[in-house]
């Protein structure tokens, strides 16, 4: 028992994957996750295969909850295959914003989780000319 | 001349790389871009030296946007240092979204690339639940 919901993401090629490790760099590592990459030459019944197993091995007690790339990808459309109950949910828009968000409250329950992510994705959009930054101040180095 | 929007794309460690090369994976290769991977033990004046070397290697005539994966870490606030012009322009919350809708307009002018980005970025959000696709349907295969 891992008391931390599962997450799976998923997206073309190696994007997911390293969504994941910048994560790792910023909050340290995680467990309970796993991350599927599809190229263009891969064999969608060999990735629904390689999906099943990989979710098989997470522990899914507290939930489970997807990020793919992008909508109307193969990516979302396998991992939609995976919606088979109440404590399943995925979540497309994939960015750090959204994996720090998901990750820093893996020990809350699911709605608690799902109900923040809408604002956290939100909140992770800027957009930033030499107007805004003439003051000349920096964020804090946070890493 | 490339006749395209210059960019840039920074992050922790290679999810910057790795957007640009799935988006790749769907739209085709692209031109006129380079990316910078940030890691905790990086020396932040070889790192801006870094940034400087790559930014002026890329054809800025038609405006320069800067993709970065959170606001408040070294990469958006190294790529804050380019905002010296009213033609460079800094994007956070990276995302496959973002970067397609990016690249797929990069052939006009940099106002109008920069006004659709924030639907864009808006229209990349989903949450789907079981509920959601009980009635079986997918979305189209367009890879």
């Amino acid at each position: 028992m891992t008391n931390s919901i599962a997450l799976l993401l998923m997206s073309h090629g190696t994007f997911a994957h390293s969504a994941m490790k910048s994560a790792e760099l910023i909050i340290g590592k995680q467990e309970n996750y796993e991350t599927v990459g599809i190229d263009v030459v891969d064999d969608v019944d060999a990735l629904e295969q390689e999906m099943m197993e990989k979710v098989e091995s997470l522990d899914q007690s507290n939930g489970l909850i997807i990020l793919t790339d992008i909508i109307g990808g193969t990516p979302t459309n396998l991992a939609s295959r995976l919606l088979q109950n109440s404590t399943t949910i995925l979540v497309s828009g994939l960015n750090l914003p959204l994996v720090l968000d998901v990750c820093m409250n893996r020990q809350m329950n699911l709605d608690s989780v799902v109900g923040s992510l809408e604002a956290a994705y939100a909140q992770g959009f800027t957009i930033r000319t030499v107007t805004d930054v003439m003051g000349g101040e920096e964020d804090e180095y946070s890493l």
